[in-house]
């Protein structure tokens, strides 16, 4: 067996030429969603105002194992993709640690992360529906930047309602979405009537991802020709999210190495679920022995501190319920919480493996991240985003277990994007003015509050 | 033949492990540097105080064809290196032209550019020499950046004096700098003789690359564990950026392209030389006949409308004459300028080739750069840096020329970096705001009067 190099990169050839839909694997589905006026479980026809139909068609398939990616999303894919695996040998020697330690890189598009993957296919099933024009909230602005970037790509208008406080805090994000020609509002807005009436009750406020969700929404069921996507959560967004997963697995089997341990951090789940999804499937049925663990923030648990329920997917509250692990769509993370990784509650998929036992969790303070994040930027040569921090954190604390007890095993994580555009973070952790946060019990009976009646 | 694939990666295996001497296959050399106290020409000796040993064999070695890459260089270079070549498919679509691009893209590091390649090299000599800190200068801060990557892998102190108004106006690289334990030093400051001496006489000044360099010369002359090191212009560097040209040349030869038309922006010059050193030896040689063609701002045309004389290479008047198209060291380009490439000179090896007849140039204004910039973001997915697109700019219009003419040339140009720091312009280019400028004869008669007595 040859030496493994430092990058592993698919050829055009070897690249999956499908996604992985994981609920096709799994022994037990999870919960449906419901309607929250009915209280039924959710349909087609109830979605249909709001998302695409084959959006809808994918959201709802818990059949087909393989769905085949298009060839123009191929394409598209071909552009920035595959990523790279790389073998993290600067950090094993930093580490001094018998564990080889592999990263799935997916920072190297102009996005800056795995938005792009799903942004891709979400907006090339618009415009093979007729549709003209998207629209969605950003908070940290990577969704945005991706979705934009794919509306321009396959010709379609944007709009995104963009967090007050983010866009006058990440003026360089914002001009990043526009220089891809997406229309940019600051949320709350004077442009739709949920703005309009929170502005009056509250003229000074900074605003909200619930709020700036609340709007897209607004937008999207005005116009005919116009629909709201979402960037993380939902089945469709795991699904695609899975190209990760599938070109990992594909990686590793080139050079015939076996994963012990997998590790993604853990927001609204998707680039966790899609990593892991090829992979758990074989653990379902018994082939492989996999740990899967997913690392979240200290400071907005939901897998290890909050309860597996039905809950609204947005503080606004106009998405269908979902059963998930969740704080309570009212749960609201401290301010000094740096990055994403600040949602509420956790993709259904991802929340049913957990509580299924095929998957552990854990949750990091973000000094801690930010002191690995530094670590992997020095010895690696690449600066990590905030959230996939989480998961070097993680990845590192395993590779230091092995140091001590001699076990050479092989660990994989997720590397979701680059940290370029949360330089006042790294900032605020070099001057040692960055501070961590655990929400006290009271703090989560709180959120738990806000859980609707259903549960 | 197989489809070319839109990205081709070589393997770990097909790696350059040699740099490209480009001066030992030249017929006529460039003219030694005189040292500008005894007007005699430069030896190692005169060098010495200022540069590392094994720089200063490669500055003047005009013999070696080919040169070795220590391995923990290669070491270094694989963590980011290979860079891809891309076809750009997508861009041919959209231009609608018979024509072939490609391009090289050296953005996939957290540098964000080619720097990184010169900066690696230059720790590890300065490392293996026993020293124990550098220092430079940064303005845009790709440099300072790339070199702070470098100096936290190979474990040397690292001082980078960056221009006053740079750091006020690009926190985010400063913080960049600090990540990878750089200290930063807006300059003028108070920490040197003649930074003391400027402030005294401009307590508001914003600084200016000039001064930086002055500060950095400084602080490396009263230290003998420390050297100073710049980022273009001089030999070595132009040596190891050689490393783009070598992969590009591999990747071509893999897939049996033959370049009609190679094409680089021009700054300082070592990322253009480093490009076309290999192909412009068999050019030399009579093995091929491509087109090189050096893209350069309107706004500061060294190439295009300055002098081949001897001239220093900093404002400070600190370095030795080099014989180089110059606007004179005293030119000022104009302040509304976006980007890097302000450089008053150009490579004395990139100079001399262009004097000798074996490569062209034009100068292009920055609105057209930036639509030029814009049209690549959107349908390439890779947001460009401002030097970047002086090149895309430039291929645009070969590829139109083709459409016109019917020819299928094969286009290759360098694509040195990423734009994520440049947003303020291009937030000016989207709102309209950005201008152009010329400089009058006048203006270049103001530069040329700078230039030394000995021309």
């Amino acid at each position: 067996m040859d030496k493994i190099p430092y990058k592993i990169y698919l050829t055009e050839k070897e690249l999956p030429d499908t996604w992985f839909n994981v609920r096709a694997a799994m022994k037990e589905l999870p919960e449906s969603f419901i309607n929250p006026k009915t209280l039924k479980p959710c349909m087609a026809d109830d979605l249909r105002p709001v998302f695409c139909e084959e959006l809808i068609a994918q959201e709802l398939n818990v059949t087909d194992r393989h769905i085949t990616i298009p060839g123009e999303i191929m394409d598209f894919y071909k552009m920035y993709r595959p990523s790279p695996l790389v073998r993290a040998y600067n950090l094993e020697k930093e580490l001094d640690t018998p564990a080889k330690i592999y990263y799935k890189f997916e920072g190297n598009n102009t996005s800056g992360s795995h938005k792009l993957n799903s942004a891709a296919a979400q907006v090339y099933y618009a415009k093979k529906q007729g549709l003209t024009h998207l629209t969605t909230e950003t908070g940290a602005g990577q969704w945005g930047t991706a979705l934009a970037m794919a509306s321009a790509f396959f010709g379609l208008d944007l709009t995104v309602f963009m967090v007050k406080v983010s866009a006058q805090q990440k003026p360089h994000r914002k001009a990043l979405i526009q220089t891809y020609g997406g229309k940019v509002i600051a949320s709350p807005s004077d442009t739709t009537e949920v703005g309009r009436k929170i502005l009056a009750e509250n003229p000074h406020t900074g605003g909200s991802l619930g709020c700036a969700i609340s709007e897209a929404v607004e937008v999207a069921l005005k116009n005919d020709k116009c629909r709201y996507v979402l960037g993380s959560v939902l089945n469709h967004v795991v699904l695609h999210q899975s190209i990760i997963g599938m070109e990992t697995k594909t990686a590793l089997e080139k050079y015939d190495i076996k994963p012990d341990i997998i590790i993604g951090c853990a927001g609204g789940g998707s680039n966790l679920g899609g990593l892991i999804s090829p992979f758990i499937a074989d653990k379902i049925e018994g082939k492989n022995n996999i740990e899967f663990i997913a690392v979240e923030p200290a400071s907005c648990p939901s897998l290890t501190r909050g309860k597996y329920a039905y809950d609204f997917g947005d503080t606004g509250k106009m998405t269908p319920l979902m059963k998930m692990y969740t704080l309570g769509s009212g749960f609201m993370p401290s301010p000094n919480h740096s990055g994403g990784l600040r949602y509420h509650g956790m993709s259904p998929v991802v929340s049913k493996l957990y509580h299924d036992g095929y998957m552990t969790a854990r949750s990091v303070e973000q000094t801690k991240v930010f002191e690995a994040a530094k670590i992997f930027a020095r010895t690696e040569g690449t600066l990590p985003a905030p959230e996939s921090s989480h998961a070097i954190r993680a990845a590192i604390d395993e590779a230091i277990k092995c140091r001590e007890t001699g076990e050479s095993k092989n660990i994989v994580f997720g590397c979701t994007g680059t940290g370029y555009f949360d330089m006042t973070a790294y900032t605020a952790y070099n001057e040692g003015t960055m501070a961590d946060y655990i929400p006290t019990d009271e703090d989560l009976q709180k959120g738990f509050a806000s859980l609707p009646n259903v549960n």
